[in-house]
Order: C-alpha cells, then sequence, then structure tokens
C-alpha cells in the first residue's frame, strides 16, 4: 500500500514543486490548500486546475477566514509593497500573515491523523524568501515535535513527519527541480496583488523572487509580465 | 494600559473559569470561539450568552470545518460513548478530534499577533479529562515555544505566553475557583451528545466529569440533568 502524505498547496510555484515531488515519490497525496481570505483569490483556481493534472487522491479547499483578524496587506485594504531593494527584502513584510503556516500546518496535522498519514509536505523556503518567520528550519523542526505531543497517533509512537524538501533549495533550484518533474509552471500562481487578477504584476516581492529563480535557472518563465 | 489577551472559549466549565480569571487579572479580553462543525452546536449558543456578561473587548466566533477531515464522534455520526468506567475513560475515546487544541491555539496565536496582545489563555486540564494528548503541559509548553519561532513578534524578542491556569486542578478545584470568581455554572454547556440539544445527558465522558467534579467540590450543578 502507498504511504499516504497530506501536501499543503497554494497553487503556487513551490508548493506545485512539492506536488509533483511527492507524486515522484509514491505518496499517496491528500491535497489541502486554504482559502484564508488571500485578496489574491485567483491561486485558488490555479490549484484546482493543478490538482487535477496529478495523481491526486483527494483535493480539499478548506475555508479559515484568517482576513476577520487582519494584519497583513494579503488579507486586508492594504496596498501591496512594489519593487522594494534587497536591501528592504530583508525585512518582514506587510504581507507577511500572522501565524499563517502554523494555521495551514496545524490543518495539515488535522487531516493526516484522520486519514492515518503520516506524511505533510510544504514548500516553505528560507534562502530566496520574504523574511517570515514560519519559513525557516528551527519553526518546522519545532512544529514537528509539537505535532506528535498533540497527537494521539503519536501519543500511540507512530512519528509524524514534516517535509521540507524546498527548505534549502534556491529559487533557481526549485525550478530546475521542478522542470525536472514535468511541471508546468504556466499555470503557477505567483503575484501577491489582487488588483492584478492572476496577470502577474513582476514587481510584488513573490514577482521579484520568481523572476530572479527563473533567470538564474537560466529558463524562460512561461508567465507573461506585460499586462 | 491592560495587556491584551485571547482567551480561546467554548462556553463550557473550563473556559469560561479561564474566561473568569483572565478577567480577575486585568487583561483586556479577546474571546475566540471556533466553530468547528461540533455537533453539540448548542455550546455556541452558551458562548455567546457567557460571553456577553463580562467585560470582553471583543467576541469572534471563527468557522473552520474540521468536521470534513472526520475522525471524532464530535463532528461525525459516531454515537458518542456513554457510561464509560475509570478503566476505559483512561484510553484516548472516539470523541478526540484530531489535533483540534492544534488548530485552536495556530488561531488564537494568528489573532494574539494581529492585536499585539502577548497572552493566550486556553482551559486544558489533564487531571479530570478525557486522556486527550493535546491537554497535556508538555504539548502546551512545545507549542508555545513553537509559537515564538513561528511569529514575527515572536522574532522581534516578545515573548508569547500560553497561560494553562487550569493544568493542575481537579474539576472539584476548578469548580471552587470558578464560583470564587462568581461563575454561573448553570450557563455553561458540557454536554457531548447532539442530541440532547443542551440538556445534558449525564453519562458521557463530559458530563461525568462535570458530575463528580460537583460532587468533589461538595456543591450543587445548577444544571438539570433529569430530562
Amino acid at each position: 500500500m502507498k504511504k499516504r502524505a497530506v501536501i499543503l498547496f497554494s497553487g503556487g510555484l513551490d508548493s506545485t514543486t512539492c506536488l509533483a515531488l511527492a507524486q515522484k515519490e509514491n505518496f499517496e497525496l491528500f491535497v489541502l490548500t486554504i482559502n484564508y481570505g488571500q485578496r489574491h483569490s485567483f491561486e485558488l483556481k490555479a490549484s484546482k486546475l493543478i490538482a487535477s493534472l496529478y495523481n491526486v487522491k483527494k483535493h480539499s479547499i478548506i475555508d479559515i477566514n484568517l482576513a476577520k483578524f487582519g494584519g497583513s496587506a494579503l488579507t486586508d485594504d492594504i496596498e501591496v509593497p512594489k519593487n522594494r531593494s534587497d536591501n528592504e527584502m530583508s525585512n518582514i513584510p506587510i504581507t507577511y500573515v500572522p501565524a499563517r503556516n502554523t494555521v495551514f500546518l496545524s490543518m495539515a496535522l488535522a487531516w493526516a491523523e484522520s486519514l492515518k498519514a503520516y506524511h505533510i509536505f510544504i514548500g516553505v523556503n528560507s534562502l530566496d524568501y520574504s523574511g517570515y518567520p514560519d519559513c525557516r528550519p528551527e519553526f518546522i523542526k519545532s512544529f514537528e515535535a509539537t505535532a506528535n505531543l498533540a497527537t494521539k497517533i503519536g501519543v500511540e509512537g507512530e512519528k509524524i513527519l514534516i517535509h521540507t524538501p524546498l527548505i534549502n533549495l534556491t529559487k533557481g533550484e526549485i525550478i530546475k527541480l521542478g522542470l525536472s518533474l514535468g511541471v508546468n509552471y504556466g499555470l503557477t500562481s505567483t503575484c501577491y496583488d489582487p488588483k492584478t487578477n492572476g496577470n502577474p504584476c513582476g514587481s510584488c516581492d513573490a514577482c521579484i523572487l520568481r523572476i530572479k529563480g527563473f533567470n538564474s535557472a537560466s529558463e524562460k518563465d512561461p508567465l507573461d509580465y506585460s499586462n
């Protein structure tokens, strides 16, 4: 029997690479997308389309209204920052969503335990990223320890593993990995700006990191930034 | 200025005691109730009524459909166990909801960070409880460490504290504490059985622990178990 895995999946470049990798590693795929009130909700459409192209056992989209708590340009009516310099990008930006990955991993854990899946994949990256604290290895390691104390399966001696296959890769390396796995990055959604309605702006932090990644991989980004 | 606290609040005996205590300790109260798809949804009504009696700055009720994942008698169409013996009650029962307190604490953390609240209260108890792994001190301590790694406020040097004032009290001691704080336990909702529609069954684990607690405190439970 295949081992089961829950894959946190936004429809973006990183989590799509993660999904392709988990399929390659022969896991039975349970894909979890969280509709957390992100204003760039076109990524939900991308997640549905991409998940349909993989051998996914189930794709769940769960609503959790983090927008009710506020505090982020991704959920509130706050302008998404554009064209930040490398220096500015070393600070945690207003696009940080309070405790988002803790909430996402908790939900993945809840589903994993119900499924008796002992593997959770999350496409966090701590090299070419926006400085979010909940993308760092020390956070993931701590969450994994907590998950094993939190759950019946943990208490009963099974071990829940949080897989972060991208955590030490550059964006360019992630793109090369994904292309080797046949990922169609033309379907992935990256841009933070809700006003562009899925046509990437090319100047928010997420677009900038993506464009740099394709450049460093010497690959052509299939997305069209001319809109 | 008052210190802010997020109080996880179900409308039950323990979390109402926690709320009363946090008010006594002069916190500015942000009360969080999670509608997680519990079949005994009458506790949501109780939470609204009770919160209205305290000096609450804001009461948020957030929907997170854990029922979609299944795996518990509290969310699925599985009979709630009745009249379990002390011996049986030492096993983790089917009323355990996978990763529930991890999800709840994550949501409290998300709100706390948005509010710049550094205090989270949760009414977990590890003496007179149902053996849920996510009520144990080692889980709470691990979650607190994770919370401080997960967040911008943690990284910036503030410390998030998870308060568990009931964790080492017996149910009888909790009741005595609450009565000393003026809690009206007649308004609190304890029963797990959705069929009783708020009239306590007196024989599920939660009712049994409550009844024993009032007995050991030599106090009269204001709830009517005769229905």
